[in-house]
């Protein structure tokens, strides 16, 4: 199969039709967030540009449409042990929140030295806190003691059709708030919300582009359409704390097929795309949600020819869990 | 007349049919701005609360609908040479801003003391920024005189009928967004926003409750309505920066009959809702656009028992020009 070329939805973790039933099956919980428009980014930008506001999302970030769908698609002897992952980010609290609503235990595997603050989020929105060793392995051996122990579920951060679907409903509501889109652009990580992103945009409109937003630190994605194949980091760096994941086998096939291209940015022009979401756009948007603003100001897109036809862009703005003394002090002042 | 007692809408600078002309003037300029909800803010406050988000209106606050319905109530003659106002805050960048979309000169009269990046707004949207002393007496002189020389017309922040007019949008949008809304709270200064607020609201449902939110160290409208007359203070000192001005002749009679009562808070009450504004709403809003919520969230307020039965509650978050260093540096750490 050629890169690009989108095969039947039937080879795919999630589809058009799995989308639609997220959104009706979250609607009761899930904001449908505003986007917000700027004469004066647009004359930056040179086009025009529609931002979708997922961190005004509940638990501030998009993570919670999936983790929503996928908790409130589990049938009720399932559900009642609960659901378990390993994350210590806005996957996590989304899925504590998520449970939370459906009345069913959240145990979330964090490893001991996660910043203090996310710990809370998480407590705050009743999830069961299980620390492990900060090592991926201790994280996955702790996480599956869990599923053991309790026979919860595992509802990971990305790589699962629940939450590929969950995350699709994003752009069933961007198209509809702004129907001339004819390019998105998507932080990338582990995959899960271009990939519903794409599956969702392309099943109402085939022609449209998706290009995803990655930091030059944690370039995976890149480098996997690069090879054809998933490839690994040994190692990632970059101030976009949201993006430092791996692709996984059912978010591939998707990035590889329908992903039309992967616009690496530098943690520079992330912190400035930041800067301008608070000054120009008045929001609080963390280093992974400020990376799509970032990538369509970038040179790489500017002076890339193949995009001077992108006149509607929609830029996911996918979380702002960002605290406002770590957003100051990263300002170059 | 009693205070609270509304009069014929005949009395008054505007009313419900202005309002609507100015909604349809400017409509193809100004954001219809989002409401967003928060279940976290809601559970602090005890109450349902919406927040009308002018911070995204153009250029950043609400002052944006007055200026934009008075320009293009001008006539051709009129408008050709130009409009005058003596404000260094967000009125000016306003009405610069709606100037230029007419294609028409706006003079700025600006104290020479003004924070430089107020300077460099209007200048960014078009104003042609004239220097005064910082005395009221020297800037009211130094738009006297442009008047004089150049025949345009003054265009006051507050006390103005195409003002209130345009600021009353805020209503018929915010009612149509939350029509369940019982009570708004609403900064007060100059009194525009407020006056078109209440006359809008009053009209479309006389049961709504208006409160005014007004900080103690400029608390002229509370001391107005207990003195049952205008009554301006010798000096203010607040935080924020754009709640300094005193009642007009023309919003006092609406304030005196329409605003049910003025809930003053302190600036550690506006920090702190600012705070609460950037973490758990995601999003900025200057010290003036932040009291409404400081006002929900007060003793005086909550304690109340007249208030127990405001159960949802519309605040407008006026503004979010607000320099994040100055944020920061405000929070208590």
């Amino acid at each position: 199969m050629e890169p690009n070329c989108p095969t039947s939805s039937n080879d795919y973790a999630a589809d058009i039709s799995s989308i639609r039933q997220a959104q009706v099956r979250i609607e009761p919980f899930a904001h449908r967030t505003p986007v917000l428009t700027s004469k004066t980014l647009d004359s930056i930008a040179g086009r025009k540009l529609y931002f979708k506001c997922e961190c005004f999302q509940k638990g501030g970030a998009f993570k919670f449409r999936g983790a929503c769908n996928a908790i409130f698609s589990l049938d009720d002897d399932q559900a009642t042990k609960g659901v378990v992952t390993h994350s210590s980010g806005n996957h996590a609290a989304a899925l504590s929140l998520a449970a939370k609503l459906r009345g069913i235990p959240a145990y979330i595997v964090i490893p001991k030295d996660a910043p203090k603050c996310k710990v809370a989020n998480v407590k705050r929105y009743g999830g069961r806190v299980i620390f492990s060793e900060p090592s991926m392995q201790s994280r996955e051996d702790t996480a599956n003691k869990v599923l053991q122990d309790t026979g919860a579920v595992l509802i990971p951060s990305s790589n699962d059709g629940r939450i590929i679907s969950g995350q699709g409903t994003i752009s069933l509501e961007f198209l509809e708030q702004a129907s001339d889109i004819d390019t998105l652009i998507v932080p990338i990580s582990g995959g899960g919300m271009i990939s519903g992103v794409a599956l969702a945009a392309k099943a109402i409109n085939p022609a449209i582009r998706i290009l995803a937003a990655e930091p030059m630190g944690a370039n995976d994605a890149f480098q996997s359409k690069s090879n054809g194949r998933i490839t690994k980091l040994s190692e990632v760096n970059t101030i976009a704390d949201g993006l430092r994941a791996f692709l996984g086998d059912l978010t591939w096939p998707i990035v590889r097929d329908l992903v039309d291209d992967v616009i690496v940015v530098d943690d520079k022009e992330i912190i400035q795309a930041m800067k301008l979401c608070y000054e120009i756009l008045k929001i609080a948007v963390e280093p992974s949600g400020a990376i799509g603003l970032a990538a369509v100001l970038s040179d790489g897109f500017r002076k890339n020819p193949v995009y001077s036809e992108c006149y509607h862009i929609g830029i996911v703005l996918s979380g702002g869990n960002v605290d406002l003394g770590v957003l100051w002090n990263s300002f170059d002042k």
